[in-house]
């Protein structure tokens, strides 16, 4: 329950930094997307776009819940339990929002390039940009640190709703949330005793139906191994983005060190760089980060009238201003590349929302699924009426989303003055009463992400604090009270201007000195950053209660109401909404039908050379015009699967029926975003870069014989 | 029919500047909202909130129809036919997008300081920047020239409905719109024998209910006489845009000029800079630019699920690219001001707009009204089901509507460009067969505002070409036929710079070359953006002619036959939606409810000092502080009316029953966004400069004794 992507509050992640992949979506603590920040409890309940089970390919399941008789019926063959468990067992989780696979015994990790992109940039100089150039180490002992990267590995799943929902008993409201959360945070200390090596983490699945304890072995040392160049994985860039046929290599490799040396990990899945198929089976194993397929119409509701439209006009803005910002100098434009494209990549993310739920036939779709709940619901013992219960929910957090969205400024230096601040004050309370990400399970990650030297540019602070306080004037009026509290008598480009400049938590030593000097160090500090986090400490629990209070709670009971309907009316036939935890998709390598015409399932290395147009985005990276008389134009190089993902699951192996990695999901195509809401299987795909593809860039255009080696297993 | 603000495609006007005003609000040609490039004959539709006449102080009323029954029953007097002559003859429009009034016989005007901004920039330099220090002129002579501006003064209204409906026969899409238009150019052409002092536009009223040809007396050279400073006209910047209680000194004085000499005007309002009085009545005489409030559901929803989206997305996303841009040097602070002053302006409205259209209770009220009209209009002969026949138009329009509005890039230059390739080729058809910008009765001040000296800055040129064609791609996407013509094999920064690199358009000179050369010269060009401009005119009139088929046409019928529903039904207790023509609206001096609480009508100039806090915007003009022991606090500043008004209402006169001037109209409240759909009487509201302000501020605070002396009419 700690993880600050997948709760219901804004608090516990120390820094802006962990989006949520498949490319980064912006909708963490720090949030622009405030109606994401819905506990878990709410967004995670059984999806189906129409009513009834999983149809087609759909489903993210749960390994403990596969779903072998479909698959069976389906395909004629489905994979068995220890097929499932090898397959858990070298599935990895980063920390910084993503997915990824072990694929050898030293630790070796497939992930996306997009998934290294920060790590990369926190490695870069002017002189030496591995964004620009790629990287590509001779000798292990070259690879390089990801700043606040973790990988994890799930080593056990256990059934704790008896324990959760008896600990909750009657309460309602905030009450509700807290008994939930502390009883989680019990369950979860007493999981895990090393925290060293170990991460426990419980997980609430179907809306309150289940609540899971997942235990993780997680590797704290993460660094990069092999990475191409930006413009090699990201080809096509924005407008290309979300987007197929696509000719991106967007594929890297990290390793997971232990005491300074690569780890040795009994389960890894083989590399197979070979030709995918059209038609055969794959397998997308990942950690898709949240779906709201189950949202009532209420909820569907609030998002089109309410939080979509201002979270694309104000994220819009941002891009805008980062663009402007960025052509100051070569430098800035560096420094800001990662910043933009994640702000890009959510941007269209939204949009894409927002323009389904502005489709009338596709709400038609999602009116319809509810409408046969209800009446497979109706008078049922014990249901009654939930959704009157969400509606009155939705309602109350009306009035509390625009203050509750905008009380804390973006940036990365005041995400650590919160910290600070709040983890200060919450770490000498008992470990149940604290903040979900300051529990003793969660202290240890937090810690990290606080404590770990990333770079800060100051500029950027300023741009995106300047523009967070005033976009919190606009949304709240200029003589709101919570404007008040944040802007005081300044305006924000100074107020930025002033605590960035002033503040000098840039430093980690800083950091850790008001981190470890406890509260009488964090009440003495004079930086200024660390005072305007005090000063609207205050305001911003008393929102978090009342969100928890009058929306979180009540969606909380009216969500397992919800879930108890759900599986009364279909059974198991049903999986949970997605929750940044692991899950397994089946389905085929397969196009489909664009406005009648076909696009084909896989793209050639050869195709890239033909789009080029030498201009930004479609200039080809400058190795691949290098090398472009050795490299094979027949090599698959992206291809497309009927697989239901979503952000989250970026860097997931896709795995064929003999259990071998043939590829790295990387992207949806358009149709994947409106599976937000709703799996469409017959338009919506799951974009992969091949395993042949990066086979033969790690051969011929960014040679890594040692990694052939020992993708080889020799 | 000729303004290139209210008519129904966006070629005539030449340059990107013109807004509608009241605040400005981009709509223009180079439109970033194409679904208000509307013919005015669509927009065009009598409207009232609920079912039934105008309610309340609703109601923008042509001259010819006063409502003086209703006003004499609702506030126990009406004018008189003399009282609305005087006042008509004294009222002023700003090709600008502006409106405004005649204060003296020597051609003084009043209007809004922002309405005059762009020529106060264009006046101005680093070292004698006019917005920052504001222009207070000691003699005449030093009067300076507003580059585009003209101003027009109503002198004839007549009815030319049977001469335009009979030449539009039976004609129905792509040729009913050129059946009308050119008829529309021939009654023009015939109206107005002196091209030099009149104009001649024929106007649809009712969505062709009405045609009527309005006749102007010009004045093509308007200076600017005075002006206070920018902080004290916009105090409170785009945080208090559109809000209340205000503190702003938004007038400014121009002066019609002649053969070189202020003209002589006849009739000329009376100025009385005295209080306001709460209860008192008001009326507000000017050009609403355009209202839709007879939108059929179909064309709302257009606007809730297409239109206003990607609106508010993109525009906020030109937002930050400026706010970016202008950080690069206080130069380009300055030469970007009114630029982003209109942009944050326009996405407030827009804004403003789509929260309406999401509010579920708004739009309850659009559907009753149109429940209402469709019963007493069902089995009325001759009615048929203008509903079904709109929604088919619109449904046509939504796949033209990305194309359409994207096909023709931002900025000012490529805007003289296309009017110098696309005119040249109309000038030498018939003029009946011209589009309407190039018509004989518009041709002048077509001319005029292309071959006008007005500064250009590259930079931001750039900027928002850059924006617009990155934007036509982020939405035809990657591989559209529309975006390879529009981009080729280059980046939409490249491009950008290329073209607004390499042209010469920006001296007038070059551009009075080319349009005197005619097609020899312009096809002999190898100007770049004349070159493009080449490039993409025959797409640019093809999407126009399957617009103009399959959406402006047939709407046109729809909307003439949806206009003798409502005559049918309502009688003539009815207005025209507003098409920046003359209009007259009546209300009163009156505060409102928000939330419980009781907003005043009346501000006073001491408020400003109390609600200053240094910080920009908030930060009091250096004039006001300097003079503050000076300034009587008790003098009241801005005031509230129930006037109903929008956009294009910027500068109005706000008239007292005896005929003289209290005050300027330069906004509305946050309510008044709503009214381009509906007039919610209780609470939108007018607010306005009071005369009492601006007369203190003549005084004291930017002294021009000689202007108070004229003023005073000694």
């Amino acid at each position: 329950m700690g993880l600050c992507n997948s709760v219901s509050f804004h608090l516990p992640c120390p820094v802006r930094r962990g989006r949520l992949r498949l490319k980064p979506i912006v909708q963490e603590r720090l949030s622009i997307m405030a109606d994401l920040r819905i506990p878990a409890s709410l967004a995670a309940l059984a999806g189906l776009l129409l009513a009834g089970p999983a149809r087609a390919d759909e489903g993210m399941w749960t390994f403990d819940a596969f779903p072998s008789a479909k698959m069976q019926a389906d395909y004629g063959w489905a994979p068995d339990g220890r097929w499932l468990d090898r397959v858990q067992a070298a599935a990895v989780r980063l920390t910084g929002g993503c997915s990824a696979s072990f694929v050898s015994p030293d630790g070796l990790i497939l992930t996306n390039h997009h998934c290294v992109v920060e790590c990369a940039q926190d490695n870069s100089t002017d002189e030496n940009d591995l964004l620009k150039l790629g990287f590509v180490p001779v000798r292990r002992e070259e690879e390089l640190k990801c700043p606040g990267q973790q990988a994890e590995v799930v080593t056990a799943i256990g059934d704790v709703t008896a324990r959760v929902r008896a600990a909750i008993g009657t309460a309602t409201g905030e009450a509700l949330v807290k008994a939930r959360d502390a009883e989680a945070a019990r369950i979860e200390k007493e999981g895990c005793r090393d925290a060293a090596t170990t991460r426990c983490e419980v997980v609430t699945l179907f809306g309150g139906g289940q609540y899971k304890l997942y235990t993780y072995r997680k590797y704290a040392d993460v660094r990069l191994a092999w990475a191409p160049q930006f413009q090699a994985a990201f080809f096509g860039g924005d407008p290309d983005n979300f987007n197929y046929p696509r000719y991106a290599l967007d594929a890297a490799f990290l390793r997971a060190y232990e005491n300074g040396r690569p780890v040795k990990v009994k389960s890894f899945l083989k590399w197979n760089p070979r030709a995918p198929q059209v038609g055969e089976a794959t397998f997308v194993v990942g950690n898709p980060g949240s779906t709201q397929r189950l949202f009532t119409s209420e909820q569907i509701a609030f998002q089109r009238e309410v939080g979509l439209p201002l979270t694309t006009t104000i994220l819009s803005e941002l891009r805008g201003r980062l663009i402007g910002a960025m052509e100051r100098s070569p430098q800035a434009k560096r420094e800001g590349a990662d910043e933009l494209f994640g702000i890009e990549n959510s941007l269209k993310v939204y949009v894409g929302r927002q323009k389904a739920l502005n489709d009338p036939a596709f709400l038609k779709m999602l009116a319809e699924a509810e409408a046969d709940l209800k009446a497979k619901s109706l008078g049922k013992p014990g249901i009654g009426d939930p959704w009157a219960d969400t509606a009155r929910a939705v309602k109350a957090y009306r009035d509390l989303y625009v203050p509750w969205r905008f009380i804390v400024p973006w940036g990365s230096l005041m995400g650590y003055a919160q910290t600070i601040v709040q983890g200060t004050a919450e770490r000498e309370k008992p470990d149940a009463d604290r903040l979900p990400g300051y529990t003793e399970s969660n202290l240890e990650l937090t810690t990290k992400t606080l404590l770990d030297e990333a770079p800060v540019y100051p500029w950027l602070e300023q741009v995106e604090m300047a523009w967070s306080l005033s976009k919190a004037r606009e949304y709240l009026g200029a003589d709101d009270a919570d404007t008040r509290l944040l802007l005081g008598r300044e305006s924000p480009e100074a107020l930025a201007e002033r605590l960035v400049g002033g503040t000098t938590l840039a430093d980690p030593a800083v950091r850790r000195a008001l981190w470890e000097g406890g509260r009488k160090a964090v009440e003495a500090s004079s930086d200024p950053m660390i005072v305007y986090a005090r000063a609207i400490d205050a305001r911003e629990r008393e929102l978090k209660k009342l969100v928890d209070e009058r929306y979180a709670g009540p969606l909380a009971e009216a969500g397992a109401t919800l879930a108890d309907a759900r599986f009364l009316a279909y059974g198991d036939r049903i999986y949970p909404d997605a929750t940044f935890t692991l899950r397994i998709s089946y389905g085929k390598v397969q196009g489909w039908k664009e406005r009648g015409i076909d696009v084909a399932a896989v793209t050639t290395l050869g195709g890239a050379f033909e789009r080029a147009t030498g201009a930004e985005p479609f200039d080809l990276a400058s190795a691949f015009a290098a090398n472009e008389a050795r490299i094979d134009k027949a090599v698959p190089f992206d291809f497309v699967t009927t697989n239901d993902i979503i952000g989250g699951n970026s860097g997931s192996p896709v795995i064929d029926r003999s259990g071998t990695v043939i590829g790295a999901a990387f992207d949806g195509n358009i149709h994947s975003i409106g599976g937000n809401y709703g799996y469409q299987g017959d338009v919506n795909r799951t974009v992969v870069v091949s395993a042949a593809a990066v086979q033969h860039a790690l051969e011929v255009i960014y040679p890594a014989p040692a990694l052939v080696k020992e993708l080889r297993g020799k």
